[in-house]
């Protein structure tokens, strides 16, 4: 699966969230990263071949006034022309769409009550609306809360997070596991030290047995529910 | 009460609604006229000193992706600062905000299982949450579907509707009743002919006569809900 990550940053040089995340995707393949304001033009029919040539698109910006800023308006604008977009074409459908969003409002804010009254959901539903125009799935937001706060650990399990959510293939407990293997797979292939490769087979070979046995844990779990007629 | 109107469209020219609209404001005193996407940059004190001198700030755009055109948004980024707009300032608190917005689309499909799958309460939802952060007060936006398949007698009601939402004081009965009169009384004033002249005065008159008769229902009605122990 190929990953598109379009950014919507004026000042993405300053910005602490924007430079953590793409350390945090530079050890993946297959992501092609888009600065929006960095073009001097729009160049809509390359835009639209970007999006044909990738099955996962990112919307990735900071929270301005309850949206993105105004290059990705202007994106929205210029290359979701009716002529690529509608008319019975669905040159997206069956394709992803996913938003990380970045506040520098605490979470407990969003919320009816809150400082901020709405949810990030109610907040980002103009985008949710794009996926389904588009026959998108949408993906639940990735939102990054006051990241200049966070402890380091905390920051250690974006890392994962954001990674997983370029590069996962569907968002539902299996996937998640399938994805923890390869990626332990994947490391110990390029580890350095033989040492340190042991230790990640040996890793990897723990989890894969963690996840059969669960595996077998849930399929007994089934079986018993059936038989007790609840399945 | 002062009125500005920002208007976002890229295309203003040819658009017939942008046209009927600046038509029905014409006869209106009080009215600033600011269209973004004719400036060649915006000029953020200037756009602030706007801001500052007007009591009612509306702004005006057809729905493209579910929000405003890039240049809405651009201004929002710019000249909203966090140092005119945070930090214990309120310049714009207790101002009213307003939103006309025109749709391709009939009415009926901005709904739950209409073929847009929200409304346009939901879909302005974060012009809404701008008005709340600034304190200013959110009037009901006013929503112009389709406007090319009207009938005549539909858009004159238009152009009482728009004027009303750009100049009516509060959006009560009563005020809409006093806003009557007080156009029937400037029209009767402006009246070119001693006949249209005569006309207006005695439609003025009457219109005084009923408004005078619906007020003292009014209150039976309540004097008898008081006495009732519903009051």
């Amino acid at each position: 699966m190929k990953t598109l990550v379009i950014i919507s940053h004026p000042e993405i040089e300053t910005s602490m969230v924007q430079n953590f995340l793409k350390a945090s995707a530079a050890p993946l393949e297959a992501i092609t990263w888009h600065h929006l304001d960095a073009l001097e033009t729009l160049d809509v029919a390359a835009e639209q071949a970007l999006l044909r040539n990738h099955e996962r698109i990112i919307f990735q910006f900071p929270l301005y006034w309850y949206a993105a800023p105004a290059s990705l308006k202007m994106w929205l604008d210029t290359v979701l022309t009716g002529q690529f977009a509608f008319n019975g074409r669905q040159p997206l459908a069956g394709k992803t769409l996913g938003v990380v969003v970045s506040t520098g409002t605490a979470a407990k804010h969003f919320q009816a009550g809150g400082s901020e009254q709405a949810t990030l959901s109610e907040i980002l539903r103009p985008y949710e609306l794009v996926a389904r125009k588009l026959g998108m799935t949408y993906l639940p937001p990735l939102a990054i809360h006051q990241l200049g706060y966070w402890q380091e650990t905390d920051k250690q399990c974006l890392v994962i997070d954001y990674q997983r959510y370029l590069t996962q293939s569907e968002f539902n407990f299996d996937q998640q596991l399938a994805w923890f293997e390869a990626m332990l797979t994947k490391k110990a292939a390029e580890a350095t030290s033989p040492e340190a490769q042991q230790r990640l087979i040996l890793l990897s070979e723990q989890f894969a047995d963690k996840r059969s046995e669960l595996t077998d844990l849930n399929w007994q779990v089934q079986l018993i529910r059936e038989e007790e007629g609840e399945g």
